[in-house]
């Protein structure tokens, strides 16, 4: 394998995949507060490496979220945020199912270079 | 919503989460391929923006692999690729199912903001 040169632990990275399905009433306005906290979160926080929100083609209600953290730390530091906790209580009746899926990233390295591409 | 300041065309990036469940006795031997081929797409092909295998933690038999590519005709000429054939031709027996999950990103600006981050 590639050596890593990223200027982060890889090893206490968070990596996780939320997968939410959306009660259909409430889609655009989920959406909305979906693309939001993602934003503002990898603005403000700098231990926020990625928040990558995806909506499934096929099936609108279902969202994938990728998030990336640096470390455990950083990850509860984020769930203590103004803005999440705003989007965690103002989306909670707009959910209809949450699973975190927690996993290892493969290539953690790929991601400095996939950065280097923009 | 922020404005776009991504130098590609985001309505035509294709984004997509592969699925995929892979057998047991060849689990290693899957990862590694994964790793490989994902690192030397994105090194090697312009088009190919991010391929990032996970693999989840309470499940390692179940990998999932987020794909951004700038847009159709780079996924067409990525599936020619000798290293994309090798690794397809290479696992075909090591792989039980996959699943492609095409979505639409919800804040694709949000990849240049991250980008930064590192």
């Amino acid at each position: 394998m590639a050596t890593a040169m990223m200027s982060f632990a890889q090893d206490s990275l968070l990596v996780r995949i939320a997968e939410i399905e959306v009660h259909e009433q409430y889609l655009n306005e989920y959406l909305a507060a979906a693309h939001d906290v993602g934003s503002e979160s990898v603005a403000k926080e700098g231990g926020v490496i990625c928040i990558f929100p995806m909506q499934v083609k096929d099936e609108p209600t279902t969202i994938r979220i990728v998030e990336i953290y640096r470390d455990e730390t950083a990850y509860k530091a984020h769930l203590q945020t103004e803005h999440f906790l705003k989007y965690k209580q103002g989306t909670l009746h707009m959910v209809k199912s949450l699973r975190l899926v927690d996993t290892n990233p493969l290539a953690p390295e790929a991601m400095e270079q996939l950065f280097k591409k923009l």
